[in-house]
């Protein structure tokens, strides 16, 4: 098998940093770690939260400690260092090569789509931002790493795209209907910002964030690749 | 402008783990970190200085900590963790858009190649991996971000790929060939990490890290992109 992944980002337009922040890490025990955070309102302050948010969850993942922890011991630090004023979502999804599963966190209102061939489901149970509570808990899911396997979350300027002319994407058709055709990760994280950025024109109402991950059967070689595009001014 | 990077990365035949650990993270103030390292030996326990070196280093860059002041951390970091009885090279090549440069920092004695434009220019300058003396510095370059600007870095595998029979990959030739050409930092990377497998045979003897940077004109739209692919058993 192999694993694909997928990234798209944008900033709201005219912002000049994006609130959302994504990395992706190697885990010590095998396998890699995507993590995703999304700042209460926009550009450089939102940044600094979802930043701190990450570090926080990366720093941990790095040192062994389980996803779910890692989620709410990153909640407890936002709590503490912001007085619970702040809050931030939060999603990770972590290819596990111990377990053999795939680890979805969520600390997002936003639903996360999940599709194991055939069929899309919606993982929508109620889950809130970290930072706000002393006991917020992540929602976890845990999958077996099977061929056919496709995960995409989202920050809320997904979702939101279109709103200013009451239109909006619909997101679970796209994903169908590229799912299906078997396009790559990133194929399907293009698309997606794509068709928000036309209902937007261009001009994104808010940052936008979008990861994509198939388990896909084994092709070629044995060579980890990994490309990063960076528009800069 | 943008920034395309592009990482190939292979584990020694028969070895389930590479020593080699890279992350591209972040950088709070914009752009971005590549950051690379070499552990002694091979397999876990080489894997285990890699990732140390490395997390000192991307906790500190995510913090502020400018590219010099990490590196020189992460030597004093291992060698106090280790009674500087083990090294390990690192390099970190970092997009810097407060001073719109690129900062390429070596502890490593093996070279980084440098092309703007046309010629290629070899970074070769005494440089020591981080951990065995207290007082190690790392050499530092600092080039103005320009389009056609090429950097490619890589781990002493590439340089001995082929050595069971006396071959060895002319890394020099290969770069101006495929910089002329104009090809992706994917492209590079792949055509590197295809040569060495060649002259191994497809059994690297051991672990080959490869990542090029390179800056070109802007292209398209303002959406940042990262694909990963990371074969599995």
């Amino acid at each position: 098998m192999e694993i694909q992944i997928g990234v798209a980002k944008i900033n709201k337009y005219a912002s000049s940093e994006s609130g959302d922040t994504l990395e992706v890490i190697e885990r010590p025990n095998g396998g890699l770690s995507v993590v995703l955070a999304d700042g209460q309102r926009s550009g450089k302050s939102a940044k600094r939260i979802s930043n701190m948010v990450v570090r926080k969850v990366i720093s941990l993942l790095a040192e062994g400690v389980r996803d779910g922890p890692a989620a709410r011991a990153a909640s407890d630090y936002l709590y503490s260092m912001r007085g619970g004023k702040v809050q931030s979502t939060l999603n990770i999804m972590s290819i596990d090569l111990e377990s053999n599963t795939l680890v979805i966190t969520r600390n997002n209102p936003v639903p996360i789509y999940v599709s194991k061939g055939g069929e899309l489901e919606k993982l929508d149970s109620e889950s809130h931002p970290v930072g706000i509570y002393r006991s917020t808990r992540p929602v976890i899911t845990e999958l077996d790493l099977t061929p056919e396997l496709t995960v995409a979350a989202f920050t809320d300027g997904l979702i939101h795209a279109g709103a200013r002319e009451g239109n909006h994407l619909e997101i679970s058709t796209v994903l169908i209907d590229l799912i299906t055709q078997k396009c790559s990760s990133q194929k399907i994280a293009d698309t997606l910002i794509d068709g928000a950025l036309q209902l937007d024109k261009n001009r994104p109402l808010d940052d936008i964030s979008i990861v994509v991950l198939r388990v896909i059967p084994h092709q070629g070689d044995n060579v980890r690749r990994m490309a990063v595009r960076l528009p800069i001014k």
